[in-house]
C-alpha cells in the first residue's frame, strides 16, 4: 500500500473541501449571519489537510487496491470535516449527529436528524446542500478536473468513485472526462436553478433545491420539503430535473456532439424511463381516490416516481399514508435507483436489466442445452467478468441489507422502519417508511443505529466493494 | 417436447398417488370415520390417471427441458387431485383453499387455510400430514425407487426435483439411490415416532407429527400445533429430529457406509449447525426476560430456530410476540433455509455459503487482480458453471420475492404480513409474521392471494427453475 501517496491524495481533497466552503461563507455574510462556524471548520480543514498535501511519495506505484482504501478513506474523511460547521453551531450537540448529517449530503441521501431545519442559519443550510452537489459527480473527480495527476491514480479513483458497472470514458483523457462531466453537472443545474426562478422561488431556495436535485440528494432547506413553496409548478420543474439527473450523462455528452441516434439507443435509458411510466400509472390508480383530481394524483405520484427512484428522496405528499401496495412500489424502487453514470445511487437500472437477462439466460440455457446464448446491452455483448460482477454486487447489496436490518431492529423499531431505513440509506434515498417517513427524521435513533446507517450511506454511494476492501484484513496485510 | 412421454409419467404418478391414500383409508376406517372422500378422490385419481399411464410414447427421447416441464406440470397435477379429500368433506367450500392446503401439504410448506383443524376427519387429517412425508423426498424420487425408469429420464426428473446445488448421487445406479434415500428417510421417520410414543404421546398424533417433520413441512393435527400437547420432552425430540431432517441424506448415507470423516468434513454441515447455535444463543438472550427461566428460553429459541431454519413451521412459542431482532432474525432463517439434499426449503445452507465465498473472492481479486481465486466446497473447487447458476437462482429468488411482496400488498395487508408470507411460502416454511403468525392462518386473504403464494410455495419447492421453463413461451414453440 502507498500510505504516502494515500495521505497525499487525502489531504489534497481536504484542501478541496476547504475552498468549497468559500459560497457558504459569502452566503452567510450575505444573510447577515456570523461566519464564524464556517470559518473555524475552514481553518482546520486547511490545518489538517495542508501539512497532508506536502507528504513525499516514496514510489507513484498504485494500484487499484489503494484506490478503493483511497477512496474509502477520503469521503470518511471529508464527511467528518464537513460535519464540523453543524456541529459549531451548538444547535446539534452530538457530533454524531452532524457526521450522520453530512455522510447524508455527500453521498446524496438526504437523510436528516434536525427536528427544525429552518433554525438552522442560512449559510450551514448552503452547505448542506451544496455536500449534495459536490458528492452527487464525486469529489475525486472534481479533483481530477482541477489538479494533474497520473493517468494510473485517475483511472483507479475514478473507477471506485463513479457508480456503474463499467466506467465509460467520454473522451481518451480523464482530466478531460471529468472537466466535462462537472460542465454538464453544473450546466443542467443552472438551468434548474432559471427554471424555479421563474416559478417565483427566490434565489436561496433555488439554488438550496437545485444543488439537492443535481445531485439527487434530497436536503431541502424547509422543514416540509418542496411541499413547502406550495408550488405546483416548481413541483412538476423539480420532478422533471430530478428525472433528467438519473440519466446517465454520457446520454447528454451524446446529445451535445450530436450522435441523437445513440443517445436514444440506450436500453438502460429506455428501462428507467418506462419504469417511472409504469410506476407513476400504477401509483395513480392506486391514490386516486385520495386526492381531488386526477391531476394532482398524477402530479404526486409521478413527483414520489422520480424522487424515488432517482434516490433524490424530496417530498411533496406523504406517501407513508398512501395504500400498501404504493409504499412497497416506493421501496422496490429504493432497490433499484437511477442510471449507471448518473448522480443517482441503488443497484442502479443497468445491473437489474442484467441481473433480469442472466436470469432469462439461465431459463433458456435449460430449454436450449447446447446453445450458446450471449447477453447483450445496447446491441454489445456483456462480457463474463461484467455480469460476474454484476451478480456478486447484487448479491452483496442485498446481504449487506438484510444483516443491516437485523441489526437496527435491536433499536426495537418495528420491521417496516428497520428495512426501509436501510433501503433508504444504503440506497441513498432519504426517507422511508412508518417512523423514518417522510414527515419524519432519524434523530429518534441511538448513536450505534446512526453509525451503522452512515456506513450504509457510504457503501451505497461507493458501490459496497471499497468499503469491504477497506475493511478487509487482507488489504492491509504486508505481501 | 415429448408430449406423450410427460402425459404417461404424469398418470403413473396419480396412479402412485391413488395407492399413497391407502393408509388414510386405513386411518379413516380405524376412527370409525367415513372413508368416502378419501375413496372418491381415489376413485377419481384412478379414472384419470390410469388412461393417462397407457399413453405410447413414440419416442423415447426425453431432454432436461422435458424433465423441467414434466416435474412442475406432476405437482401441479398431483396437488390438483391431492385437494379432493379435503373438498368433498364439505368442511372447506372454496376448491381454492383446499387447492393451496395440498400445495402447502406437497410442498412441505405446512401454510394452512384451515380455522379449526380438529374438526377435520382424522382421516383426512392422516392424508394431510402424509402429503408432507411424500413432498418432503418428492414424488419422482418415490416413482424411480418404485417403477422401472431409462436412465436419462430418471436423471432430468431428479435433477429438476431434489433441492440443492448439484445432485449427488450415492450410487451408480439412480434407482439404487432412489430407494436407499427413501430406506433412510422412513428410518428416521420411524425412530421419530418411537421417541414420540415414549413421551406418552398417542399413535396417530405421533405419526401424523413424524410425517410432518420428516418432510420439514409443519402441519400439525392440532390447532395450537406442537403447544398443544404441552409436553416439553416431545418438543425437544421434535425440535432434534427437525435438525436431523434438515441435513443432506448424503450425510446419513456416509455415516451408515462407516465413512464417518467425510461424513463430518462437510462445510454445508458444519456451517448450519453453527447457524442453529448462533441463532438460538442470540434468541435466547433476546427473549429471555419474557421466560420464567433460562431453560424454557432457550428451548423455546432452539425450537423456533430449528423449526424455521428447516422451514417446518411447526410452534411451541408464539415468536410474533417476541422483540423484533428475533422476529427478524427468524425472517432472515426463512430466506437462508437447510441443507442441500435434504428435504427443507429455501435457498439452502451450501447456497449461502457459495454466496458468501464468492463476494469474498471479488473483494480478494480487487486486492489481487493478478492472483487466480478457485471457490472451495469441501475442499473441492467449485466449477464456474455451478458458481453461475447458483448465483442467478440467488438472484430470481431474491427477484421473484419483491415481485410477490408487492403483488400481496394489493390485498392491503401491512409490509410485514407481505413480505413474512411470501419469504414463509417460496421458503416452504409456513407460519409468517403480524397478521400470518404462528397463531393465525392464510384463510383471510382474497382468492388470487392464495394461488399467487401457491405458485410461490411450487416455485420454492422446485427451486424456482421448472417453474420459469414451464412458463416460458420458447418451452412451447416448435423448433
Amino acid at each position: 500500500m502507498n500510505y504516502r501517496l494515500i495521505i497525499k491524495t487525502t489531504g489534497t481533497v481536504l484542501l478541496v473541501e476547504a475552498a468549497a466552503l468559500l459560497p457558504s461563507i459569502v452566503t452567510a455574510l450575505l444573510f447577515r449571519e456570523s461566519p464564524v462556524p464556517l470559518l473555524l471548520a475552514m481553518a482546520i480543514m486547511l490545518a489538517a489537510g495542508y501539512p497532508a498535501s506536502r507528504a513525499k511519495p516514496k514510489t507513484s506505484h498504485f494500484f487499484a487496491r489503494d484506490g478503493y482504501v483511497t477512496v474509502f478513506l477520503i469521503w470518511l474523511v471529508l464527511s467528518a470535516f464537513g460535519a464540523l460547521p453543524l456541529f459549531f453551531t451548538g444547535l446539534v450537540p452530538s457530533y454524531v449527529d452532524c457526521f450522520f448529517e453530512t455522510v447524508s449530503g455527500f453521498t446524496t441521501t438526504g437523510a436528516t436528524i434536525l427536528t427544525d431545519i429552518e433554525a438552522v442559519p442560512k449559510g450551514v443550510l448552503f452547505w448542506r446542500s451544496f455536500t449534495h452537489f459536490i458528492g452527487g459527480m464525486g469529489i475525486l473527480v472534481l479533483a481530477n478536473a482541477l489538479l494533474p495527476s497520473s493517468k494510473d491514480r485517475q483511472q483507479h479513483l475514478m473507477r471506485a468513485e463513479i457508480p456503474g458497472p463499467e466506467v465509460g470514458k467520454l473522451v481518451p483523457r480523464l482530466s478531460d472526462s471529468s472537466k466535462i462531466l462537472y460542465a454538464i453537472y453544473t450546466g443542467i443545474m443552472l438551468l434548474e436553478v432559471v427554471c424555479l426562478l421563474f416559478t417565483g422561488m427566490d434565489l436561496f431556495n433555488a439554488f438550496t433545491t437545485a444543488f439537492s436535485t443535481a445531485g439527487t440528494g434530497g436536503f431541502s432547506a424547509m422543514n416540509a420539503s418542496i411541499a413547502a413553496f406550495n408550488n405546483p409548478a416548481a413541483e412538476v420543474i423539480i420532478g422533471i430535473f430530478m428525472m433528467f439527473f438519473g440519466i446517465n450523462f454520457t446520454v447528454y455528452f451524446l446529445i451535445l456532439t450530436k450522435k441523437f441516434r445513440a443517445a436514444l439507443a440506450s436500453e438502460e435509458l429506455k428501462f428507467y424511463l418506462c419504469v417511472i411510466a409504469a410506476v407513476t400509472a400504477m401509483i395513480t390508480l392506486n391514490i386516486m381516490h385520495m386526492y381531488p383530481d386526477i391531476w394532482e394524483s398524477i402530479r404526486n405520484a409521478f413527483f414520489a416516481t422520480s424522487s424515488i427512484i432517482t434516490t433524490t428522496g424530496f417530498v411533496t405528499a406523504d406517501f407513508d399514508t398512501w395504500p400498501q401496495f404504493s409504499k412497497t412500489l416506493l421501496l422496490l424502487l429504493m432497490f433499484i435507483g437511477a442510471s449507471a453514470g448518473s448522480t443517482g445511487g441503488a443497484i442502479k437500472c443497468s445491473r437489474v436489466l442484467m441481473v433480469f437477462k442472466s436470469i432469462v439466460r439461465e431459463v433458456r440455457q435449460i430449454i436450449h442445452p447446447n446453445a450458446v446464448f450471449v447477453i447483450r446491452m445496447d446491441g454489445k455483448a456483456v462480457d463474463e467478468k461484467t455480469l460476474r460482477s454484476v451478480m456478486r454486487f447484487f448479491a452483496a447489496y442485498m446481504v449487506i441489507t438484510l444483516i443491516s436490518t437485523l441489526i437496527i431492529c435491536l433499536d426495537n423499531v418495528d420491521l417496516t422502519t428497520a428495512i426501509s431505513a436501510v433501503a433508504a440509506n444504503i440506497g441513498n434515498v432519504g426517507p422511508g417508511l412508518a417512523a423514518v417517513g417522510p414527515t419524519c427524521n432519524y434523530a429518534f435513533l441511538t448513536w450505534w443505529s446512526k453509525i451503522l446507517l452512515s456506513l450504509c450511506m457510504l457503501m451505497g454511494r461507493l458501490e459496497i466493494f471499497p468499503a469491504l476492501v477497506f475493511f478487509s484484513p487482507s488489504t492491509w496485510r504486508k505481501n
